[in-house]
């Protein structure tokens, strides 16, 4: 039995922080853990951020729900949906993803929670557990389970090597020469290829 | 974070093998555990009577997407995945359970599966692994899910026991006895409140 295990940002949906910052016109919020490798560290400098705008978690859902999914991504989705059973595995929150959850069908989703104050300011955050990608695809293999999973960064190798097949969709050019083992896939029919062709069925 | 984890048959959907019974007018195929408590004995017999009323796969699967869903089940599952994820965790067969899952809006379903032979009849099955209801409400504890789980009957209990929440949802009479720790709900409003009451939110 089989199950696909899919990143959200890049492969589904677009890069969240990049977007909220491009949306809101505030710069600062591009920032990634390629600029400050510490997460708790970035985070604090991002609810400073909001906060120094005014920004609730709300304004910031609104903004979300505007992005929708990336071109075909609902269509992809639908079509792996009837051919496997999906878990997205993310490192967003919830709190972001649940917007355009309903744009993509309501998915089951397995990512990070965020908090809020009584002024519904984002006020701090609880990762589900360390290396949650890999973990997640490790139980699913202890339950019998087959993991075809596609990523498209860093954060995603791991769970990709842990999989019993990887596919990368459009990865940046330093993964695909740093993960030569996985093919790369750049579109939605590619990808549809890769899973027919990973799986055993 | 938490977990929705639901049964399917007679929660969601009606009684497979006791509808395609009724609905091929074959009564034998009403046989369940309770008059032949060996699985593996009463699933050949069951594949034997279709063998022998010259039944495939297509022809079962043509009936079961007759039946549709329980009233209201697609209306509660929609509600249900809006404010938690959800995993149907069902003793069901893929190749019975998908021309349903298209009907509920293709929610995450662990289950089994059925093989067939080049003719298209029912040949076999395998199990994904013994006790596999509670088995994966422990995967998903072991991945820091809070897991909330109902189910309507005795091969649900150990699943409700291994949830932190349980409910049992239209019970017979004697599970209700030996199971007198689990809330009992008769309908999908009374599901509702059963969920937001055992939610920690």
């Amino acid at each position: 039995m089989e199950l696909a295990c899919l990143d959200l940002e890049g492969v589904l949906v677009p890069e969240i922080w990049i977007n909220v910052a491009d949306r809101t016109g505030i710069p600062e919020l591009r920032r990634t853990t390629r600029d400050e490798p510490n997460y708790d560290t970035l985070m604090r400098y991002r609810m400073d951020i909001l906060d120094a705008h005014g920004l609730t978690l709300r304004d910031i859902q609104a903004v979300i729900a505007s992005m929708g999914p990336l071109q075909g991504a609902a269509e992809f989705l639908a079509w792996l949906r009837e051919g496997y059973q999906v878990i997205i595995l993310s490192d967003t929150f919830y709190e972001f993803a649940t917007p355009l959850m309903a744009q993509l069908g309501y998915p089951t989703l397995w990512c990070h929670n965020l908090h809020t104050d009584g002024e519904g300011r984002i006020s701090g955050y609880t990762l589900r557990m360390p290396d949650s990608k890999a973990a997640a695809v490790r139980a699913f293999q202890s339950q019998n389970f087959r993991c075809i999973a596609m990523g498209d960064s860093y954060n995603d190798t791991a769970m990709l090597s842990q999989a019993d097949a990887g596919v990368l969709f459009r990865p940046p050019a330093n993964v695909v020469d740093d993960f030569p083992q996985f093919p790369v896939v750049t579109n939605y029919a590619q990808a549809q290829q890769a899973f027919t062709s990973a799986s055993t069925r």
